[in-house]
C-alpha cells in the first residue's frame, strides 16, 4: 500500500469515527468539502473497477468517473477524448454504460487503464464532486424487506401490523420512488411537520446489467452488474401506519435513498466478506454480515424477476440487518445535523447529513 | 351528430356487449384489427382534446395521435411537418408534450385544428393501431387502495390482512412497475404456473400535467393534465399472500395494466359524469359512479405529493369499485380467451384480450 493510499484510508477510517462530522453539517452543498476524502477500500480482484458518477469543480457537468486504488479518478468522457478511444456508450450516463453490456464495460477498462499509466490522465479524487452512481433511475428502486433474521425478529413487537409472526417463505418487495435517489454525500431533507420517524437502513444495493424475465436462481448471479452502498431511509410513522399498510409512501420521501459513492462491478466484491454497517454521528448502529442475509442475492433476483422483466441499470436494495432507530429501546430518530454514514465493506462509505427543511 | 360519428359509436357499442370478441381473440398482434373500431365519446368541452399514442401502418413509427370526433385522427408530427409548424416538444413522444406545458399543448391545438380543416389532414382512426398514450412512463405508476366504499367492504371478508377493518383514514398508496404498462387492445399474458388468480380493477387514471411537491388540495386539479381508462389487473393470489402483505409484485406482472385508448386533457372531461366500467366477454362486472369515489382527486394529489415530488407524465390509477372477481361468489378470475374490457365514461373503452403465454 503506498503512502498516498494509506493516507486516504486513515483519512476515511477518522470521517468513520466522526472527525469530520463538524464540517460536513451545514455544508452539503459545497461540492468536496462536504464529503470528505472518501475512504477507497480494495477490490477483491484486480479486474473489479470501482465506477462512479461525478462532476468536476462547480461547474462540470455529470460522468463517469473510474476510481482507481489510491484516491486518483479517472474522468472517462475527457479521457477517451484524449485518447480519442471510440465508447459504445455514452460517458455522461452510467445506465448507458451499464446497457451497453461487457463491450461497453472492456472500452471503459481500457480507456482507464491507459489513463492511469499517464500522470497526465488521472485527477485526485477528492477534486470529484461525486453523485449518486445512476443519479435519475428508470423505474422505482426495488426494494427487500425483512431479509436479516435479527431485523424480523426486532420489528416484530413495534410493528402496526401484528398477523406477520412467522418468517417469510417468500421475499417481501416493495418499491421506492425515484426521487428517494441521492448522492452520497448529500443531504437528506427532513421535515419535521411531516414525519418525526425518520430511520436509517443500511443495505446493501445490486444493479442489475441484464435485461431478464423469469431469471433461474442457477443463472441470477450473471445478471448483476455491481454492487453500491445502500441507504433505505424512512419515515417510520408514515410507513407503519398512515396508509393501511403499504409501505411505498413512508419510503418514498424525496432525498431517502442515498447511493454509492461507487458501483463496484461484480467482479470486484467477495460477498461472503462483505458487511453492511450503519453508523449515527460516528457511532456504530447496524453490521451484519452478507451471510445473515436471510434470501440470497440469486434468490432475490429469481423470484422479482418471474413475470416481471428487470433490466439493466435497475436497483435493488436487498434488506437491511437490526439495529434500526425504530426498534431501539428507547426509539431514535435522526433529527437536523445528524450524520448518517452507510459503510459496504469492500464497497465503501456514504455519509449523509441530515437537513430540515421545514 | 353526424352519421359517421353514429356508425362509429354503433361500433363502439356493439363491441361493448361482446360483437367483436370473436375477432379480438387470438390477433391482438396484428394491430387495427385486434382493436376493432375504438369507440369515440364526445368530450366535455371542446377546448378537450384526445391524445393518443400511435403508429399507422405495420411499420410506422410511434407517436402522438390527437383523436377528433367522428372517428377521424390527426398524426401530430406529419401534420405539423406539412404545415411548417415549429412545435416546443417532440411529436414523437407524449412525455415530452406534457413536459412542454400549455404551450405545447396550444401548438397541438392548432396543427389538429388545420389538419381538421384538410381533407388530407386526417386520417381513419381505425387505421391507427393505438399504443398505450404513455407507452414507457419515467417511474412507476402510483395506485391507490381501497378507494370506493363498496370495493372496501366486498375485500374485507378475503383479504389475508384481516387487521385492516376500518377505512383508512388516508388514501392508500402502492406502485405497479413500468413494465405493467400495456396498450389498449392488446393481449395481456398470464402464466398459469404462477398465477391462477389474475383479477380485473378497472380504474380512472389520472396524468399530472406539472411538477410539484406539497401540492394544496386547493391547487391540486391545476397539475392535472387528463385522464384515461385503465385497469390495474392484478395476481391476487400473490398481491395477497406471498410476499408478506405487500402488494407490489403481484400487481406488477409484465403487461398488467392496460391504459388507454388515449388521454382526454383535463378540460374535456366533467368528473361528475365519468363512471368506472368493467366487462369480462361482455357482461358487466363493475360499475360505479365518481361521485362513490371516496378520496377524491385533490385529496390524492395533496397526499401523494407530501415530501415527494410529482413530475409530468406521472400517472395515478384512483382505484377500483366493487365487482372485482376475488370478491365473487363463487370468485372468478381471468383465462385464456377472455377479453378484459374497461370503459371510462366520457373517456373511452379499452379491451383487452388474456392470452395464455405458459
Amino acid at each position: 500500500m503506498d503512502q498516498h493510499r494509506r493516507n486516504i484510508l486513515k483519512a476515511g477510517a477518522t470521517a468513520a469515527v466522526g472527525g469530520l462530522l463538524a464540517s460536513t453539517q451545514g455544508c452539503a452543498q459545497t461540492g468536496a468539502l462536504a464529503q470528505g476524502a472518501p475512504s477507497v477500500p480494495p477490490l477483491a480482484s484486480t479486474v473489479g473497477m470501482r465506477l462512479a458518477t461525478g462532476s468536476i469543480g462547480t461547474s462540470g457537468k455529470p460522468g463517469i468517473i473510474v476510481v482507481l486504488d489510491g484516491g486518483r479518478a479517472v474522468d472517462l468522457g475527457e479521457q477517451a477524448r484524449r485518447q480519442n478511444a471510440s465508447l459504445a456508450f455514452d460517458p455522461a450516463s452510467m445506465l448507458s454504460l451499464i446497457a451497453s453490456g461487457d463491450a461497453g464495460l472492456n472500452q471503459a477498462r481500457q480507456v482507464a487503464e491507459r489513463a492511469a499509466r499517464d500522470n497526465a490522465g488521472t485527477i485526485a479524487l477528492d477534486s470529484v464532486r461525486l453523485a449518486s452512481p445512476i443519479p435519475r433511475p428508470d423505474r422505482n428502486i426495488y426494494c427487500v424487506g425483512w431479509n436479516y433474521l435479527d431485523h424480523f425478529e426486532e420489528g416484530k413487537n413495534v410493528r402496526a401490523d401484528k398477523t406477520v409472526d412467522k418468517l417469510p417463505d417468500h421475499p417481501v418487495f416493495f418499491t421506492k420512488g425515484t426521487h428517494t435517489m441521492n448522492g452520497p454525500f448529500d443531504a437528506i431533507p427532513i421535515d419535521p411537520t411531516l414525519t418525526k420517524m425518520t430511520d436509517w437502513e443500511a443495505e446493501l444495493a445490486v444493479v442489475i446489467g441484464r435485461k431478464g424475465v423469469n431469471i433461474p436462481e442457477a443463472q441470477a448471479m450473471d445478471y448483476v452488474f455491481g454492487y453500491a452502498a445502500y441507504n433505505d431511509t424512512t419515515a417510520r410513522d408514515i410507513q407503519q401506519k398512515v396508509h393501511g399498510g403499504q409501505w411505498f409512501r413512508g419510503k418514498s420521501l424525496d432525498g431517502h435513498g442515498p447511493m454509492g459513492p461507487w458501483i463496484v462491478t461484480a467482479a470486484g466484491v467477495k460477498l461472503d466478506d462483505v458487511r453492511v454497517i450503519s453508523r449515527v454521528n460516528g457511532v456504530e448502529k447496524q453490521n451484519a454480515s452478507y451471510k445473515q442475509m436471510y434470501f440470497k442475492i440469486p434468490r432475490i433476483i429469481a423470484e422479482l424477476s418471474r413475470g416481471l422483466t428487470l433490466e439493466p441499470g435497475d436497483i435493488i436494495a436487498t434488506g437491511t440487518p437490526s439495529g434500526v432507530g425504530f426498534a431501539r429501546k428507547p426509539q431514535e430518530f435522526l433529527k437536523h445535523g445528524d450524520v448518517m454514514e452507510t459503510e459496504i465493506v469492500g464497497v465503501g462509505i456514504i455519509r449523509n447529513p441530515i437537513r430540515s427543511v421545514a
